[in-house]
């Protein structure tokens, strides 16, 4: 199989600083839904620079593409794979977010192992993208970003099931069910990552 | 116009599967919501087999794209479709998880005229797909199945204005609204597999 | 930088056309959510007819597309990037039939603030398509809307944030809520038009 991309490849080394702040924003998501205790605000701000952050690297994809002539990829998958991987941050963005304005103070049922999938695709998307290079094992990695995706699934199932039995003020029951929605959806985000993977390993098979 | 696929074309089968799939998921969720005094959970457990059937077949794709040196379309159009037709599983997958998660017991007004547009638009994209192999009269059922989603967002209109005439509590207003407009991002993901045939016919033309 | 249309180009019309309808929209639907005193239902109507035409274009699109040897960019690029803008005009019609059927009569906390920012999107889209015939500095008006989907996002925020400190009745924040998200859903499917003629114009350069 080809080797996509050589080892001092810009856009590789953009789409692997993508990963990095997927993997650093999951894991500041996963101290404020895990522990509530924590003073939630400077985290939620840490997660927005991040987000800032990818929405910077995706601009800087776009001024690179124009100034180069040759991509080792087609330009509109390496922008596809940017904006695919940006899209996971501005998910967990909106739950960070989402935590600080509804003034989430106690840990939510299920929602903590959510976290903690969306927590191992994020270290899936960093390996798979590590491999992108030489285009080796990166669908295993996306099986199992998927294979997550629906354990996520699972756990929003009994989140929300919860969510019903246990809590009796319907304003709270919108609250947490938008932040149980929300963090799933970021999982979703991951597994549309693994799908522009695979299809970009498909195109250059 | 050229024929896009051969009668023996593994692809083509895939696709075809795909449709029988939706449809037979699709008189499930009739009988469900038409119904409600039937065991649901029967019912939602085969939806979710088919929906796992789905996935299989879609990273059955993936398999064979790259086993395959030449395709009958573009490989990444292949993918795209099957992807696009395991969404439409995946919600009516989503709709029946929620009516037996909420443990909704009585009809939804205009929630069964919603199933049976999708159940229309189900046959439709049978039909769609079954044509594709000549590329003849696609675009006659992907305008159908358009049009059927309009209809579709009509009853919705027509079921959350009930909703919220009827229901007084917000509990039961939040469960049933999901269900609602799950039930019609069904819909929407048919509409999105007709752009994709749309837009496969449009390259291939 | 290639001219990608000539002046007289009919999918560059069609582009036009589109853009032309959705400042049209942006402004009724202005009007409908700053003065709620109006009478809403003729210009929802007025939203809904625009929203008609925006389909008939985008099957327009399609029987040009099907009529047309040699396209000026990539035939799948035309056909996105109309189902885009048709989407920007689709979910503006939610909002409008949100409000009737709501029966929204008195402003909502930032909501005009986000219909404002969404009309200046819809200007800077005029804009964008107007000089993507010279692909000549669409991407700086891409960035613009991009940013101005990121000031939506914090008028969202104050929206939200409004809505739960001063509304205590569970139904209107279930309605009031979709208001809210449906509209900042509109300026992210602006976004996606940014987003698809950039793409455009990087597989052009």
């Amino acid at each position: 199989m080809a080797q996509l991309f050589k080892k001092d490849e810009k856009f590789f080394n953009i789409f692997s600083e993508m990963t990095v702040h997927i993997l650093e924003a999951a894991q500041l998501l996963q101290t404020m839904l895990g522990t509530p205790t924590v003073d939630q605000a400077p985290l939620a701000q840490k997660i927005k620079d991040l987000e800032h952050k990818g929405d910077a690297l995706t601009h800087h994809v776009i001024d690179e593409l124009n100034k180069t002539f040759i991509t080792p990829i087609d330009r509109e998958d390496i922008q596809r794979l940017c904006s695919a991987l940006d899209d996971v941050i501005d998910l967990m963005d909106s739950v960070a977010k989402c935590i600080v304005l509804y003034k989430i103070k106690e840990p939510i049922t299920a929602v903590p192992e959510i976290c903690s999938v969306l927590l191992s695709q994020a270290k899936e998307l960093g390996e798979a993208v590590s491999v992108l290079r030489n285009s080796d094992n990166v669908i295993a990695h996306c099986i199992e970003i998927n294979r997550l995706e629906n354990e996520a699934d699972q756990h929003r199932q009994t989140a929300i099931a919860a969510l019903f039995d246990h809590v009796k003020d319907p304003i709270e029951v919108i609250k947490r069910k938008e932040i149980i929605e929300t963090l799933e959806a970021a999982t979703d985000k991951a597994e549309d990552v693994a799908n522009v993977l695979e299809s970009i390993i498909v195109k250059n098979t």
